[in-house]
């Protein structure tokens, strides 16, 4: 089993996936443009939306400040 | 320097810690209550209340479960 596996069952983990996503595509940032905004590789902010990876309060924090939002935005249904 | 002293320059881990424990409070349960209800041991859940932790999306969810409220109540302002 991939080590993301387990994460998949999150809905918390899906949610921040599709909201990110949805809110780059709003801004017309690629993938490889958040990802310079917010000083990650392009492949990781990738697999964040993949909902791969059970990201921590500083990443989501740097993430939001790239997307110029509020953290708890992200978390939104 | 103590591990978790890089995060308390994090806003977002500061208003986290400050929303767990005004929100159990408000539903009057001690740290003890909480960390039964959650599945953590009492301690974790002090050191989160301290910010000295930088917490994933699925322990929020579980906090965020265990309070019965939506995890994206624990990032407001």
């Amino acid at each position: 089993m991939p080590k993301h596996e387990k994460f998949l069952n999150s809905l918390l983990v899906k949610r921040v996936a599709v909201n990110i996503k949805r809110l780059r595509l709003e801004k017309h940032l690629s993938q490889e443009e958040l990802a310079t905004l917010s000083g990650y590789h392009r492949t990781y902010v990738g697999s964040i939306e993949r909902s791969e990876r059970n990201i921590t309060l500083t990443t989501l924090e740097t993430i939001a400040k790239a997307l110029q939002i509020e953290a708890s935005e992200l978390l939104k249904e």
